[in-house]
């Protein structure tokens, strides 16, 4: 409920349009519905003018078909993360529209593509076992009308690769990077640009990366100022935050 | 060394008027100084249009004097942080213009004032504690160009102080957001907002907040999709980070 | 043995009825009886006046049958926890009455359905993935006696879900809230009620979550003073507790 | 503002008594007030029904001393906690009706002494180091108008001493346990009553006690289910919850 | 190579009955032989006065037959652990006289049966899951010609099923316990004899318990002085140890 | 109360002379003593045959003196561990006898010196940095009645040092082996003795030494099976083990 | 680009030969190809002098057989790690001269077998279960051109099998040294020669072992000065590393 | 002992001229001496080709005086790590020849200057604050004979700064690499050269660096091949090792 639709309630009650109690019920009551296993809140998209999102992870098929299929009514773009391949088959034969992306398990449904952004946001990765998060980003910050530009296996050991993309990386308005291992990209990135850097840390690695907390540390520990951090494998957030910075 | 500056030494190669050894001991000449034992390096205030920042922990009074008065011959605004009160002391006798903030141990010579941000930057803190980190990032946000609006002690579990803010937070351009113990304050701000929110841990906090370690985990595993996270008690990185969010 | 029945046998002592080996014998005599794999306990349920409750995991089918059985001899009202669905179905052939719940995996024998609470408990979850704990916990404390209102999918990025219920939320006795990721739920309806926040972290979540590791830390760091926490997933312990404190 | 005072609210503006503007200003007005440094919370005290409470530590003498003032002019009873000796000294020169107790740091303003209880709180801890935290939790249970029962070093590795007491426990309404070292007391407790237990673990100990974090880590995976955990060293917070358990 | 054999050697060089390049040979000669992937050494057997052990896990059925047949020709007594079914199966009809214990994984070839302790060695453990370590523990404990006494399911929250077996307890030489979850039996079992106690935390457990290691902190900052401990789900090494305690 | 006197007592109440009222309160009488802030357990010494032991940390030198004085009155030895030196000065200014040992804290009171073991304890030490838990092994087993033989700086990466002790190693009872930094040294004596060895992990070291976490995993993990694990630092309760060992 | 080319490309510029567009262009043009998913970077051999390596965890067989064809057109010898059964048939069906290693995953195309070391290397396994990671990092020794020893078996506990080599180690140019559970053997291995070791924790072990943590801390802790360390199982580096040492 | 001189003590005892039991003594008798708190390892110079190495910390300036002496008698070269000032004048009072280096610690008696190594070694550090850990590693690197070129201050944040110095790199035979809060620059180095990149973590920085444990992962997870990491703060260790890479 918006101040203006606050003062037109009040205005109404002030009339006598609507009584007391009814003004009471309607305050109380905010737009969002119930499914019974979820309840879906139409008012987060209206808030942040955003698609909806969909995390399928621990979902059963139905219950993600269930929710899109809600969502879809009420907003152009929605897009669903971490289906794996069987949720990802229902949900494309049952929903009309819908891009599956396999390594990152994101299903995208991308209907109003008008551009949104002032710029563009990179989209970097490490190696080539970071493509699946760096995926995540790109699908997200797509469907939210921005411009994206992945670079690919620049990581910090091959420091020439990445000096080859040093032009392209000064016009990004933001942009995001994907490491796992040492973490060590987004520092490197970081100090070569003046934009905000997203670091997303991957569980990619071995023996004492520990799933990703290696990277994760190095990275909220950047000596680089322009360099913040969101969860391990958290390609969507990253690619989410890029779009509200890249926004006019 | 800019493509155009390559391209008109590779000119002045071309016409003969800088011989092939002096071209490439201008390209290998970077504009960076050694003052022994630290390397200023003025390029990086160009690169990113911000202002200077030393960081004083670990440096004695006369390094950080040193690297200042170095620094303010080419940049109007310089930072430093972590600065005791020792250190505040001979700076502040030292160099003129300085202006010592003791809760976070920032001084600022602010000599360039125009403001260069899209919107304005709120700085909320948690609890009355976490008030340090806080000043920490507003220093840093102000002496970069951007008007800042603090918002202290709205911790979470007194959630009706927080709904206050609501009509001020959401005309932010973005948010920073210090808490210790839980940490639980970035989710609540995030999902009442559409703007970027940069989370920052504190060390505010007993027992099993292990140091920041509690909040750390729990911004980075934060249910708001909107929401990045810094170092425990880096309020400088968040307010730098701000500052380029809102940047035009 | 009360100190009554202590007592009387001492007068039996002294009487001459029973000579001194034998009142030794029975002292030593405690009321739990031997199947071998594990002493089952009929006096714990006399002590805390509640239903005997079986944690199936790494138990097989027939030791849970086994165990189930003899208990159902003495007690009106038995739990089992953590059955799989093999073993719930061995149960529900073998045993009368048992009724499974499959995503908590708790199967229960409800004879004794006389209200024994004060008031009434609500428990919460924060997203639909925390449902499984938290059904956990609702059957728990029906078996015990006590009305339960559900609350699911109030995760504190949309906090005015949580407001919706608001007035619903400060008439229970005690509340149990299941949260995972960062846990900040309870602090949140902490701050909003005066009766018990019993926490429960569930290990949903991904990367720095830790298996509920951060859930778990954000709890136990709340600023709301009157939640308490219990190990991750552990909706059984929650639902039991809050039996307790609802006891008249 | 609670429901009714949003229909008399209503009520007026229907009446024409209050204008729109002012009655959304007065919706947003919610009863804190701002002393500068922090929002103390009127509002809270009600909600609760409970003495308002002052985190000294990390605060100046002054800041405890003006947000102490400012809270008893609206609450009959205030408590301190963490308070330094030279915090105490200045509280109590300055406030009337101050006690101090050193080894927690709890300082106490006790007017209204009404019991409020059903029945007593039992106070245990393993040993004479854990004191202090069982200190906190009883100044705590008493100012909230709790009878309390304190018993001191039955820790579990002289289980007869425990055993002494086994009856006067049967008999109390809520347990709270303070245990460092491997933080066993809590379960033997549990499995001895039918009342639940709050487990405190205190950082005693040394070695792979890490603070505290061995007690805390036993105490969350008790064998009892009737144990709920608290953060390290918290006495504050058991006491808190002790004492709306024991409410009638 | 003893002083004795030295010294035999030595006079054997000087009597000119050995050449010293083939004495430098011998006295380079150590007891073990070479089957290509496993030095296997039966001085150890020698030198402890112990039965050969094979540790089954990461090694095919046909290494442990290989070596397992090797030790048989100069121990009496081999014992087998972590072995899988399948290698059981293997071992068992390859190899004559072999016993096999499936919930531990032990195989017991048990051919010089003449007792060697002292006393007895009471095996305990916490709960029925914990059974698996204990049997490990016991197997080992016989096959080195132990008299064993074990004690199933006596956790701490249920005190007075281990008060049945005290005076049991009392009289052994050694006592091994082993507990999963807070792991406190061990403290509780030290408190009430007078003998080494050797603790064996198990995995047991979820959630916090972190794979055992919140039983393992417990153990080690256990409050009786008459605990030591070994790795987590270690049964062999508690076995192990407590024969060498009860050797004459 | 031992089986002998409960049947005493119980005769005595057939035969009259004792009514049922004073047997039920004798039974619940237990031989400790208060004295306000500790409990006095005499019946520990005899239960253990061992020497009192006061654990001086935390508390003042008058806590220390009161408990002590009391101990001294039923047991020949006492051992006061971890005093610093004021504490240190008062015991053995109000309290005749007392030995004190500033490496490790120690303070020992030891009238009763004959010998009660079995055969010698060695107690090692890795480096010259570990000699003060080493101290507190050796004190602690002497004043329980053995012979000691201390071996210090036979690190691991000075192999042969430790070979010239072989011989008399493998003539000790029981090792007691103090290490910090890696903790290698149990592993390498246990594969030279076949007594039990008991490792005391040390705080000495720096960096990934974490405290002495690392000797603490190390020795956990030992590969010799001879070898248990006591707290970080506890010097006192592997002398004490040891003792037990080497008893008759 | 090299100086020299560099050199000769600003000459070109200086003589009319080459344009400036085209010299800007050459000079960021740097000897990397695209092959879609994975820049191959041919460069790096030339660099390193080294074979070029395939890390084939997370890759499809069809990406590794495309980047390990396109490199053996440049490369004399290719090394392929952590490849399983499925992708090592793929290779050796598609490409000639593979040689797989199934222990521990290695494929190996060795074709310049010129010797190219000093002296030899030793890589030694403390046991049966660690052949595996020293496998991995004698086939990467010996393929960039060294002769190797392998030693195999040869833990702390059992100190004279270690013995027995002290010779052929003290001839060793560098040691790779492979152990899990303590991690001791580095230490001891250091302390007996003065050549530099390069430890190897491998994951083998349980329990307190984490998965390679407890070696991995031993070994950072080594008490032996000639220790450095790589990651857990990372038995390329380790030979890397030592191919490096080894070179004149 | 070497071969030799057991292949010349054996034909004495062949030829009578030492008698058995004296050759027996001999070869027991290792080349230590005993100060009382440590053994001084003559053998170690002699075996390692070395400098003696004295680690001050926990030691008594009377201890490291008396330590060093012994060793001045036997080595030209003496290195002391960790000395405090007042250790540091003690010793250079005492003792001549001493050169104090306050920011390590370290003091170094240099008397043989012969330059013993291939080529040279660089030592780097990321930022001011890591210079003392840097500084350890030179003074190790020269007092054993080699040529050390320091660079400071080259973070990877500022990459440029590095690049200067690249050709420098790249004729190093080993480089050292000190750094903390990320600790990303072993990486980048090591992508740059073909030699042994020697990893040191700083416990420089703050909040998630955990006293050096971010670096230290960082480190370890290295995607260049060429990294080997010792212990946190360690210079002298990889200062030494580097040393024994330079080795002919």
């Amino acid at each position: 409920m918006t101040p203006d639709q606050l003062r037109s309630l009040l205005e109404e009650v002030r009339a006598g349009a609507v009584d007391v109690e009814s003004a009471m019920g309607r305050m109380r009551h905010l737009p969002f519905e119930d499914l019974g296993f979820a309840k879906i809140d139409h008012h987060r998209a209206l808030r942040h003018g955003m698609p909806e999102v969909v995390f399928a992870q621990r979902k059963t098929p139905e219950q993600v078909i269930a929710i899109t299929r809600q969502l879809l009514e009420n907003s152009p773009n929605v897009l669903i993360t971490r289906a794996d391949r069987d949720c990802a088959t229902a949900v494309c034969q049952q929903l009309v529209g819908g891009e599956y992306f396999p390594m990152s398990g994101a299903i995208r449904f991308w209907r109003d593509r008008v551009p949104k952004g002032r710029g563009f946001i990179a989209v970097l990765c490490a190696g080539t076992s970071d493509i699946a998060v760096a995926e995540e980003a790109q699908v997200t910050a797509e469907v939210m009308g921005n411009e994206v530009t992945p670079i690919h296996d620049v990581g910090v050991a091959g420091f020439h690769r990445l000096m080859h993309y040093r032009e392209r990386l000064t016009e990004a308005r933001v942009i995001v990077v994907c490491a796992g291992m040492e973490g060590a990209l987004p520092s490197a990135v970081g100090g070569m640009v003046s934009c905000p850097v997203i670091a997303v840390p991957t569980s990619v690695g071995y023996g004492a990366s520990f799933h990703g907390l290696a990277a994760l540390l190095g990275m909220l520990n950047s000596c680089a100022s322009n360099v913040t951090v969101v969860n391990i494998d958290n390609g969507f957030g990253a690619g989410y935050v890029a779009s509200l910075i890249n926004r006019p």
